[in-house]
């Protein structure tokens, strides 16, 4: 596999101009200048084009109307000259904007141009770290944004919080000829996948994958090797994808995280890759980094 | 560089024994049981014997009298069939211990047998988290320690609150036959480090890498490769180590995040690493992945 070939969620092309969003000028000119382009977000659906190839960025006059709504604004970055902004919008229904819709965002992500699917996992993750963290996690009290959506700040006892990102492990586990996966109790028959896990405070990466394993299929893992990463947010995840050796086959499931795991040959796993599986087994789309895991074993990785 | 060579904080010897959190008769059992042993913190320093190489790992009759200062008591795992406990200790000052005292958490892992290193890490990061977010951040309502101290549980809305761990992307930026270091505006004169920095929402570890070089040195960045991770728990990070190709030269400081960056040959970091330096340029001590990541570009990873 190409590592770096792109994946959904993984590719942008705003410049996230950091120092900007300390500077309330450069704001304050940008939020309605004719050149900016805002993302709106509804219920943590994303407001797509008709055709499901590009995020609708709306300019300022058809944001305006919707500001009332808006919980809180956030400074995305820099399109060449052009600032990019997010807005979360109420209300009960999704506000008509014509010619698009709001979409549910790994739907989205599996039609969208590529290059737009980064600024739709930051749009989405800030956002919902905003809804779902109004007050002071220290004190109680309601906090406000600062730093254009990338702090909040506690008026009572003036703490800080930064919007939160959660690493998690997710691991091809091996052993010569066949990779281990599992199905997830809420997932269809058939449907089998990486076994992952977040990472726990005071835990290396590579001892994270070794004690998700351990816990959710009884395996026991040795060497571990890093691939790639992919940004996932729902709510705001960080996926750090791995190669994991086994060091033992029998499996007991916890049957709380996964209702079952498998070996599965190299050769089953290259037919279902390529569409020509015998319809018993299949793998999550390629908007997951569990499918390039899997495609990246069977070519070869260890 | 070995890369599996123990590092601080990346090491432990508890099982941390998941299914037990959720297990109220396991944990009433366990929590006084004669082999139980817990590891007291006080403001963030552990106790550590007078020796400085392990901690202080309490039996129940030394821990019971401190109950009541106690604001929560985690289960951090097994050691073997024992139980191991963490309590944070409140009061104006440190309670007594004889023979033992409470010590700055990267003073102790200066000392530590490596295998305590894990565990105080793991402690640690548990303990600042929940002490620093005893509210629901959703409500504003105080909060109810569930899961043997891995969840929050809010009484008012019953949102779940999960402990943070934060990754942070740290590199050693090389260009041929020199890699880039900064100083921090805290540090002294002549102490060089690795940059480092947030990963934030929506961002790939080889994208944050980019975006922190870029920012805080105006360097650009090509290639990107993980070496290795490290636990750091101040509060409670991830650091995601990793070596970087520079594909430009010039240096311009944000000032802000470093007060000077610069190009140090190899010949002279290895000098600085074998102790035989001319004294105007060091680096962190062993206990810092950033050691790590220099020794092991010194000796011709990239």
């Amino acid at each position: 596999m190409d590592r770096a070939s792109p994946i959904p969620f993984a590719l942008s092309r705003l410049d996230r101009a950091d120092a900007r969003r300390r500077d309330p000028e450069f704001l304050g000119a940008h939020l309605r200048a004719d050149e900016t382009r805002t993302l709106a977000l509804w219920r943590g659906r994303a407001l797509v084009e008709a055709d499901g190839k590009a995020l609708r960025w709306l300019p300022p006059a058809d944001v305006e109307p919707h500001r009332g709504l808006a919980d809180t604004t956030i400074f995305l970055g820099l399109d060449g000259a052009a600032a990019r902004f997010a807005i979360s919008l109420g209300g009960d229904a999704p506000p008509d904007f014509p010619g698009a819709s709001f979409v549910e965002a790994r739907a989205a992500a599996m039609t969208l141009d590529l290059e737009d699917t980064g600024a739709l996992a930051q749009a989405r993750s800030l956002v919902e770290w905003h809804r779902n963290h109004p007050r002071c996690a220290r004190c109680g009290a309601a906090t406000e944004v600062c730093d254009a959506g990338y702090k909040r700040v506690c008026p009572g006892c003036a703490a800080e919080h930064f919007p939160r990102t959660d690493p998690v492990v997710i691991m091809l586990v091996h052993r010569g000829e066949r990779c281990l996966l599992g199905r997830q109790p809420r997932f269809p028959e058939g449907l089998f996948t990486c076994l992952a896990g977040f990472v726990e405070p005071g835990e290396t990466i590579e001892d994270a994958v070794r004690r998700e394993v351990a816990e959710e299929a009884g395996v026991r893992v040795g060497a571990v090797r890093y691939l790639t990463s992919q940004p996932w947010p729902f709510p705001s995840q960080l996926m750090i994808g791995c190669l994991a050796q086994a060091e033992s086959e029998a499996i007991t499931v916890d049957g709380n995280e996964l209702a079952e795991a498998r070996w599965i040959a190299r050769a089953d796993a290259r037919a279902v890759l390529e569409g020509a599986g015998d319809g018993t087994l299949w793998f999550p789309p390629p908007v997951a980094i569990a499918r390039r895991l899997i495609a990246a074993w069977v070519d070869g990785e260890t």
